[in-house]
């Protein structure tokens, strides 16, 4: 596969009894590292017109810019992840609203939970992994110099909902188009 | 905390260097363990009127009735994974509709994404993890038999939106009550 990960203990891939499916099993002990497909919460938080932006301190992608957006951590709803992510990494304080939109990254088995939010406050700063936070007028948004895919589409997504309430997530799933 | 997973290797539960979070790491060669939340992928599939529910074969709630759901797998996305697990858990083929909910436990790291969908032909059978599969009027749900919290709410919110289109789809965190 070319992406077997680096496991402390000797393993092979197999399909365990009562499964259906290849899993990485300790050849000493009997241990499965059962493989998961991960969860990224992020949201598009706006003040008054203006969404919020971070400009990306840390690779991959260093000095381009981002939603406030990371991996869910353990026995943290969606909403609650998002928010901590902006407080991280914009020091922004956020009230969450809706799901605006829902991406699958088959290839890579990421799940990416976007939400559209508004700040409590216009008082942000950058964060540990930020070089710089901003409050950007969406006609001034720097579509050329956005981090990932993800980011695009959740901001292409926010231009075309702007504050409606009550509409259907968007869903994008990368598999299905053959990337 | 109780729920420390049995690994194979020697682990020490701490925060790595540039983390924020205690990781289990393991003591003789710094790999890091990470664990993340697990996505639970389902689906509430109609016929005329009527929807299908697998009665368990497995634990836990042997013998009660779900709609087809399970873990996500690698590669997937949640729309093949819930037609992936009504295939597996009732012979079923699905056409997925809309995101009918997410339900998230963060008790348990769980994100539940459970969509509507329409079953393509009434052929329906037990898979290997069913005692028995069934087509059953919205009057006749099973409500005092069913296996899990989340699908007694899916079901009520499929009963709720019906064939409703362009709705948005319902949020629960369990974090957010105190459970």
């Amino acid at each position: 596969m070319g992406d077997e990960p680096q496991l402390p203990f000797p393993f092979d891939r197999r399909v365990p009894d009562g499964d259906t499916r290849e899993r990485l099993v300790c050849r000493d002990c009997g241990f499965i590292h059962y493989q998961n497909p991960t969860i990224v919460v992020g949201a598009v938080a706006s003040w008054n017109g203006c969404v919020l932006l971070c400009r990306r301190a840390i690779e991959p992608r260093i000095g381009f810019w981002t939603i406030p957006a990371g991996f869910l951590e353990l026995r943290e709803t969606p909403e609650e992840g998002a928010a901590r992510e902006a407080r991280e990494e914009a020091c922004a304080e956020l009230e969450i609203d809706a799901l605006l939109g829902l991406y699958s990254i088959a290839r890579i088995s990421q799940i990416h939970l976007l939400y559209r939010a508004r700040l409590r406050t216009p008082d942000v700063a950058p964060g540990a992994e930020s070089l710089d936070v901003a409050l950007v007028p969406l006609a001034s948004i720097p579509w050329d110099d956005l981090a990932f895919p993800s980011v695009r589409w959740a901001l292409e997504r926010y231009c075309d909902v702007g504050d409606r309430v009550g509409f259907e997530p968007f869903r994008y799933g990368l598999s299905d188009c053959g990337d």
